[in-house]
């Protein structure tokens, strides 16, 4: 595996030449931090997501689907906390990343001596590097904290860290917010003002006067599809007559209006999720924890060239979310650190509990066995799968020095994709296009269509250029029709990754290829 | 088939109750025409969408997939005409149900003699009766004109049929409006007002203005998925070499702010598309729209009962899109009346000239054979998948007359679901809960998984009350293990449809069903 620093920009290169991942809009320039899916990146991640479902849906009787509305009632936001925000001021702590709101951040007058605390040591000695680096302050570092820091004129410090270096405020949500109906909330503010209703007000007041004339009409785009699970926990237990403990699962677009966005495809204000509730009896919610991490380590690494690559970590109790009793990632090592590719949460009742309160709906189980109504706890394995088409292009992104026709140094490149992954499965390829081979390896590719089996035909340039293009999109065989074929019906087949070749029978080939994708 | 009036409430009980369709956001209270696809739901239209993928991209030459963003470039939605009447008043026309601005309607001063047009006698008829209902006028109608109608203080008509019945003037676009980035709209109007740059502004004179502070910000959530297709035609039609004639599909949400929402899922403000836009070098665009048209026909039929209620509906002149050449619609007999499905439209090279135009890109093809270069014609058949998951179960549900258990007469309700668009492929049902038939069918159901294939292992309640638990759902075979099978390794397979049961080997009850499957 190559994992030179430039290696991002190899994969960004090869994505747009040969169809994986185009810059979405790019006729107009772009729009910041959108990808749309060519034809090769649509069947990779299509591929994935099935993959994800076959896996976590269809083989197992413990989980069932749903496939949910982007766009929910806003009160589900409300509940759920997301909807904090957009009246109320929000500020950024610059080193510890926290964003929290002003108005509730703890209080330290201009001058007073602060003590920054972190989760460890290593993290108090980035925060260390960094405020020397970007405000060039020197403090003194002892264990898990920093001395020396002084609060400023703002009045508060950072909730989390005490840091007193952070962003101005401002309004910021990271929903997408949009309105439905007929109502456009620019025209209802537009009559407001033409109204005189507005004038003289001004600061927190005006925004809360201008949030009640559109709130009638706001709804949000989801920023994760994990709360249509706890909404709709009931209608499913009850229609599915699911017994505790059971998941519903979700895949689908989730959007955030992301500030940082970075690393191609790694954060994106629109990405793809896979998300998992698994609702359990409290008291088994440690089990279910230890069970679906490895569960979903074991799923990453069964499709990967280096499972090494993979790890997973804790998180410290400061990183937790306010509702989690515990968390593990599934991280990769992208070439540019170890990153978040799964989370693993425990989120305890603490979800069906609070939409139970928001609605007035009755969400807890009876346990007919036991004969006992509880909560449930849930157990969320959340996954991003763009991030899983990206985690699996670095895995498969190889260089391989391989002698070219005429023997001389060459290098060719290849996707070791898993074959189930792989976008095409076989490529189909006439050595010369005459003496009756197109038309045989026609008969070919039209059986593997018959088939519903992803394949191409191609007999364009020499087939050891053939061999290279498919090498370089990762299709794992490639069958050549030959002079034999046409004497003894057999073909040639290539394995991507050795290389080597063998013959079979062309009425075989399409079992042949079956039963490999199979294993 | 089952078509009295009550067939809809019908089905939309059997949906909530059996985990099909669920009201979004339910415990809310619902949020207006949204809806959620619960465990069997997700399935169904899993099954329509892979089965329209397999038949439209994987099984073809010509058609390669993608799957862009749903936030696109603003400059798209300029450049596809979709932008205009977020600044400009628009009206509908309560005869007819056009929506048009208000400022480029024909004039016609109050007392003015109307005639009105219609593209023929029937919507000539349809219109006099509306009128005569709504609006208590009656008036002449001669073959598609209707007359004695008179211009009202309004000073303008609607320019399509001249109506004077119309709605208010209101800024209205289908188009759902959000903003990207850390500026929330919200506050920079809130600032401008403060400001004190709003004051003393009125009208369109407002709107501009505020148009003006949020412009830089504002992204819309697309309203068709068939424009990304445009917009990365280059992109796609280089990376993968096609050659023209090819297509470009995709499947995937878009969203309409709709006024008018009805008959369930038959018209929501999100819904999912299929479509395919083809592009032909121009002169062949006839033939392929008539090609399009049957094949997609065909397709729709092939999954039904009942072919006989479908039928294509060429568009009147009057009917078509600006930039259409020509539309058939494919029209399903809802239990409310003829209703599209699917609109196979010629649009001809609009799209791309637009595209081209506002971008600066070079959006056309050279044809290497002919050595000239040509902006292709489009062929877009465009069809709704939750749509078509609305018309299979329409088409699947029967009652049928079936004595019960004591012999007494009684109803089955049965989805008469095609097998591969079924959500359970196979329920697996020991005969009773004992004498190790509930491991043994455990070890068929286990069978299943593997192979990826939907399948339940049930056994609550008695046989005959299982069955008709899968006939209601859809279930294609029941296999029973029973006190035979643990002795001579044989189980029954009962079909949905006949109700008939035949004895097969356990060892081939995998093998049984995929080949089912697979005719």
């Amino acid at each position: 595996m190559s994992h030179e620093p430039d290696l991002m920009q190899k994969i960004v290169s090869l994505c747009k030449r040969r169809g994986f991942v185009f810059q979405s809009s790019e006729i107009y320039g772009g729009l910041k931090s959108a990808y749309d899916y060519g034809p090769l990146g649509v069947e990779l991640k299509r591929n994935i997501m099935n993959a994800w479902w076959r896996d976590m849906v269809v083989r197992r009787e413990d989980v069932v689907g749903i496939d949910a509305s982007i766009i929910m009632h806003p009160r589900v936001w409300e509940a759920s906390g997301h909807l904090a925000g957009f009246s109320d001021p929000l500020v950024d702590c610059l080193v510890c990343k926290e964003r929290f709101r002003a108005d509730k951040a703890p209080l330290a007058a201009a001058g007073d001596a602060l003590v920054l605390e972190f989760a460890d040591k290593g993290r108090a000695k980035v925060a260390e590097d960094l405020i020397r680096e970007r405000f060039s302050v020197e403090l003194q570092r002892d264990g898990r904290t920093l001395t020396g820091a002084v609060a400023g004129d703002r009045g508060y410090v950072c909730p989390v860290c005490r840091s007193p270096w952070l962003s101005d405020e401002r309004q910021f949500n990271l929903m997408f917010r949009s309105s439905i109906g007929p109502v456009d909330p620019m025209g209802a503010v537009a009559a407001a003002i033409e109204r005189g209703e507005l004038e003289g007000l001004k600061g927190r007041d005006l925004r809360v006067k201008i949030d009640e004339l559109t709130k009638e009409s706001a709804v949000y785009l989801r920023p994760e599809t994990a709360q249509a699970m706890f909404v709709q926990f009931a209608n499913v237990q009850q229609s599915m007559s699911m017994k505790v403990p059971f998941g519903i699962a979700q895949m689908g677009k989730s959007f955030r209006n992301e500030i940082t966005v970075e690393h191609f495809i790694f954060r994106s204000c629109e990405f793809e999720q896979m998300e998992m509730e698994f609702f359990c009896e409290p008291g088994t919610d440690d089990e279910w924890m230890a069970y679906w991490s490895a569960e979903r380590m074991g799923w990453w690494k069964k499709f990967a060239n280096d499972p090494g690559k993979f790890r997973l970590r804790p998180h410290e109790p400061d990183e937790l979310a306010h509702y989690a009793k515990g968390c593990f990632d599934i991280e990769y090592a992208y070439p540019w650190g170890w990153g978040e590719l799964e989370g693993v949460a425990n989120r305890t009742d603490y979800d069906l509990n609070k939409h139970a309160k928001y609605s007035g709906a009755n969400l807890t189980y009876f346990d007919p066995q036991q004969q006992k109504r509880f909560t449930p706890f849930v157990i969320e394995p959340a996954a991003g799968a763009t991030r899983g088409l990206l985690v699996y292009l670095i895995d498969a992104y190889c260089e391989e020095a391989v002698p070219d026709a005429k023997g001389e140094d060459a290098t060719r490149v290849v996707l070791k994709l898993h074959p189930q992954l792989a976008p095409i499965k076989v490529a189909v390829l006439p050595l010369v296009k005459k003496n009756g081979m197109p038309e045989r390896a026609r008969e070919v590719v039209d059986a593997f269509f018959r088939r519903g089996i992803s394949a191409r035909y191609d007999e364009q340039h020499a087939i050891g250029k053939r061999y290279r293009r498919h090498d370089e999109i990762g299709t794992p065989w490639c069958l050549t029709v030959d002079g034999q074929t046409l004497e003894d019906g057999t073909l040639t087949i290539r394995d991507r990754d050795t290389m080597q070749q063998r013959r079979i029978s062309v009425d075989d080939a399409v079992a042949e290829i079956e039963g490999l994708l199979r294993d």
